[in-house]
């Protein structure tokens, strides 16, 4: 089967790699910035410590599961929608064929055009399932097994990138030795995980992890200033 | 044209309510679960509020600016894409052929069978291009602005979202006394919201609402539990 570059390319970001990617990006920046963000207006290392954890428990619970019903929707829907393609299919193929000849029309090609292709799945309606969930509705049949895995990747992706900030604060006594070590760790997790997932969305590595730096490092200067705001 | 149900039904999750959605489900669990985590362990509400406040500035700015990113992404993606395919279909014409007759293939067609299609492509190569856009990389034309509009979407219901649970903390004096009218309040709009999710996805408005409830639930219980057991 010839495989051109780019679609090789594509199938590189596999869903797994997606939702690494979706739990670091949150679980580096936003404990992160909730940390650098109380360090300007509590006293006690301890409260950065607690609030840190508990964002990182909620964040990760939250993303995961949301996660989780999200892939398990994306199935139900598939399935519900592929039990009704078959009916469709079986019971009203006339209108089928029309759905046919209608996704091609986009492609400037008339009914003639399709005569063979409507014969065909006129003999195998389960090909001609496959392609209506795919060129009709542009669903694709979900890996089983999915919506689980999908939950323990962004949600254990989260707490790692989480632990990244709050280990100097855990490790080092007092806020302000402690806040320019999670600083520096974490800009250096961002610019790694940035550049690492440049890889995957086709950008050059440089300005992968410039991106996610800075968005790591806005995100905590306007956590640090509304919180110095409000708190001080 | 024909318009079959379920064809509507799959359009009326706009890419705005996608934004929305994604944003507003964070927003209301988050920031409410660290609050609550948080009242477990320290004594004052202003502190919650603090820490409430900065992590809802961290993460609408991370979210949105995630969002942002991802949406020039994919409008960068499709436009190198976009170009490559035309010069395939230009110089490598034989080649994209084949993969033509490869996509149907996986359909039960032969080549002759695709013969019209493939003889209407080589008089019309920007609907070629179109086909191939869709059909063999699966991608969608990104609508011009998306991105900027995203990022505002996302960023303002996270913080819509994240002052539902804040509001009593800032309103109403001692933690004691504000944990529950937070919990309440914020239970009852993860409910509603979840109601409403369910319209786009497709299930019961009941299991919606339950399910938006329970992750926002959990998350909180497991906050609060942790950031009792380390700040206690």
């Amino acid at each position: 089967m010839p495989l051109t570059p780019h679609t090789e390319k594509h199938f590189t970001a596999s869903d797994t790699v997606r939702d690494l990617v979706i739990g670091m990006a949150d679980g580096l920046t936003v404990p992160f910035a909730l940390a650098a963000g109380l360090s300007g207006a509590v006293a006690a290392s301890r409260v950065v410590v607690v609030a840190g954890v508990a964002e990182i428990a909620a964040g990760a619970i939250a993303m995961g599961l949301g996660g989780y019903l999200a892939a398990r929707g994306d199935a139900d829907h598939y399935r519900s929608e592929r039990a009704r393609e078959h009916y469709e299919v079986r019971e009203l193929a006339h209108r089928e064929e029309d759905e046919v000849v209608q996704i091609f029309s986009h492609y400037g090609l008339d009914r003639a055009a399709c005569t063979p292709i409507l014969a065909h799945f006129r003999t195998d309606p389960d090909a001609w399932v496959d392609f209506m969930m795919r060129f009709e509705l542009g669903l694709e049949q979900p890996e089983p097994g999915r919506a689980l895995r999908s939950a323990l990747t962004i949600g254990g992706a989260y707490v790692v990138g989480g632990l990244v900030p709050l280990l100097p604060y855990m490790l080092i006594g007092g806020l302000s030795r402690a806040l320019p070590v999670s600083v520096i760790c974490t800009l250096v997790a961002l610019g790694l995980f940035g550049a690492a997932k440049a890889r995957f969305t086709g950008i050059g590595m440089g300005r992968g992890a410039l991106q996610t730096m800075l968005v790591g490092g806005i995100a905590s200067a306007a956590a640090f200033l509304l919180a110095r705001w409000i708190g001080g």
